[in-house]
């Protein structure tokens, strides 16, 4: 196997101090591995810097010695972004340490925080201030900002609040050569030049390391209300959407589609109560948040009910009337993910379409995957609000899961083409990673792909930064 | 003079038809001069393309030959970023007949439209769908679409909804060689590669031609309250925007600030009346937009009004109870860029600094600009709740309006110089065109102008569109 030189590891380690350089299988063995075990790699270290200066000085060793690094988060991404291949010769940059809030200031509502930071740290920040960071992400408590923004992050208020990009006001970026961009901006307006901030934000750590950024803050949520509806189809969310959006305004901060069979896993995994007394085929999760205190929204959601219920366009719904019942309504929905690996494996999709094909894509989705592999469960969930459905699909019952599994790209293909056959995107917020990557050719026009690419060729003319990655 | 060889321009003509050539002084006219007078080119020819192909062929033969484009939209920035220098050998692109609507989709509540388009018309397609297209521009009537999106336009609605960049999910853009990278993408979530999309945007036509857009629309506005507040203090300004967020919440869609120097010209020039029976010395615009019908806002903003009034924070506000007087409020506003033309030359600024600074930043560059030029009259009026301060100077009365204008860089010193001081930017909306390109050395760090210069160089690596634009 190939290995890096020792003496060149001695002089990255040399920067950081030993302490903070994992050489051994044991020890790098969580940056290894991803959440859905999909991807594994191999890595000469893991390097983990405390400081901006310290990245510098790696990122210039590599630049002058060819050293490929891998620039990891909280490792909770589900492309193998995050992932180093199985040459043994990259290294692993994990920015877990360079974590500081640098500053929190409420009178621009801005939170300035490192890389490293948690989501969880970030938002907690920002409470303490009366503000909200509207980044809601079921990894919220591992996941970290430089991930974050290096995939352009979703979740599941995005409806509102828009994704990472759309939070972030300004970044600092060690380039691949080590020198630093202090792009640092805490202004709402400042029209000196290219966006190189949105150039960053979501570029899978291809074009440079995010050590540090500048957030956008809302003010603090003062009330919220909660329901969970039934219904009988996805085309009825979409209608109970703008019937929420019209009788609430820009308060419906999170719609989530759930479907019977994830609402099944669930109770029979997590022991969790059914709302209603029988089975419907399709759930929603709606909440409208506010920065006013008071009970309109509890007025706001008692209408949109009744409306909904009066026009058929929902059977059956249930406000939330304490914060246990808002948190029962919510754990529904964030088990769901977790839920699913319980009933074996589990092909996934992460698509969007236009709001009007949804159901469409999801009537024709099921349909292609179960004439493909009779007896697989289509578990379709997510932010149907901005047309991002997982579509994911759990093996048959009783079936062999490797054998299940060996067919993700068939599948996947079957899907995709049906997404894209409606205008959609085969990654509405995951990102390309490693998983991805060959679809590129397929999703990109030549135009694209050659401007992408000449991107990264003048930003990282040596290929050193997560080489392998987003690019065909 | 230099001029452009006949025959080259002849295949320029063959391209679009004779007629959709300009070539004389007289013809040209309009599309030279810029609505300050403070640049002037002159031009081998302006042509009208009706289509994308007409411009990537454009774009093919420029390249080709070495021929200098300058796209130019409405003819409304204030920066003379869409006029060619004097040297008689650049050509006009004007966008102005590439102006169809190319698609409105209430479902996806998105709007395809070409750059050519004046921002008043696709206000107009998104209203005809019951529809909100939230940027608001005083020169909407003329201003097209690729001109908003090239310069990045900010405007009054920005506290709400965010710059042009932000309204903007896919772009059409003819590249340098002639290349057309479909990017008119619809979806609100894709992570599938680089932001190319947000890099064109803001680039000031120096990257490539945008030729279509798909914007994205909001719920139609069913009700509105103005109200039209004296203060005695932008502190108090700033205040009031705290007060009227958290009372409510994201429904405040305008807050500006005027002088009483600014109310003082357009009651002069424009017989407006004076809202209160005495003067005051600086004045607030708010207004509260919703999408839900009803009373409601009119209660928040009573309410809102009553505080402020009572806690000091306000001096005197009326509400509108009409539509006629809600116009009146808002004739106020919009007089006064073009009425302080009637007092004599106006030094401008385009300023942005944090929102907690903007009290001391009036207070500094008003003495700053009067120590500099006894008798000169600020009249800074502008964005607050974006922190973006339009800190014009008007001349001293009777004074000698070209030794006043004369005196322009350095004014703009002295008052940019305060502003950065502070964290701020001197084009918070603006741009940079050819007015402000000198001050790029001294605002951004070496890395970002490389970065920025090597952007460019791939994007149009023999520097024909826009040239001299932007760029140090």
């Amino acid at each position: 196997m190939a290995q890096l030189p020792a003496d060149i590891l001695d002089r990255f380690a040399a920067i950081i101090g030993e302490k903070h350089v994992l050489r051994t299988a044991g020890d790098m063995a969580r940056y290894l591995d991803e959440p859905r075990k999909k991807f594994h790699g191999i890595a000469a270290a893991v390097l983990r810097p405390d400081s901006t200066e310290q990245v510098s000085k790696i990122m210039a060793l590599a630049n002058e010695t060819g050293t490929a690094i891998i620039p990891q988060g909280g490792n909770t991404g589900l492309v193998g972004g995050q992932t180093p291949d199985d040459s043994g010769t990259q290294i692993i940059l994990s920015l877990e340490r360079l974590s500081k809030i640098r500053d929190v200031d409420a009178a621009q509502s801005t939170l300035t925080i490192e890389a490293g930071a948690t989501l969880e740290a970030a938002q907690e920040a920002a409470g303490e201030i009366d503000r909200f960071l509207p980044l809601t992400l079921a990894s919220q408590g591992s996941c970290t900002i430089g991930g974050n923004l290096a995939t352009n992050a979703g979740g599941l208020n995005v409806v509102a609040y828009g994704s990472a990009r759309d939070l972030c006001l300004g970044l600092e970026v060690v380039l691949a050569d080590g020198r630093v961009w202090n792009g640092l901006n805490t202004l709402r307006k400042n029209n000196t030049g290219y966006d190189l901030k949105s150039l960053f934000v979501g570029s899978e750590g291809t074009l440079g390391i995010i050590t540090a950024a500048v957030l956008k803050l809302f003010p603090a949520s003062q009330s919220r209300a909660t329901a969970f509806l039934a219904v009988e189809s996805p085309a009825q969310a979409l209608e109970l959407l703008n019937l929420a959006q019209q009788q609430s305004g820009e308060r419906v901060t999170t719609i989530e589609l759930l479907p019977r069979a994830g609402l099944e896993f669930t109770i029979k995994h997590h022991q969790t109560r059914d709302p209603f007394g029988e089975p419907h085929p399709w759930y929603v999760l709606l909440e409208l948040s506010s920065s006013q205190p008071g009970n309109e929204l509890a007025n706001n959601v008692e209408n949109i009910l009744a409306t909904a219920l009066d026009q058929g366009i929902a059977i059956d719904a249930v406000i939330a009337q304490s914060n246990r019942q808002t948190e029962d309504i919510w754990a529904i929905r964030e088990l769901l993910p977790e839920t699913q690996s319980y009933e074996g494996g589990s092909i996934k999709h992460d698509i969007s379409v236009p709001l009007n094909r949804i159901s469409d894509f999801l009537e024709q989705a099921a349909i292609a995957v179960v004439d493909l592999i009779p007896g697989a469960r289509p578990v379709a969930f997510g932010h149907v609000g901005d047309g991002n459905i997982h579509f994911n699909v759990t093996q048959p019952v009783g079936a062999d899961t490797n054998a299940f599994l060996a067919r993700w790209d068939e599948v996947n293909k079957v899907v995709h083409d049906i997404a894209t056959g409606m205008g959609g995107s085969v990654s509405a917020e995951h990102g390309i990673g490693q998983l991805k990557r060959h679809l590129m050719p397929g999703i990109k026009s030549d135009v694209e792909l050659e401007i992408m690419t000449g991107l990264k060729r003048q930003l990282d003319p040596n290929n050193i930064i997560n080489p392998g990655k987003l690019l065909p």
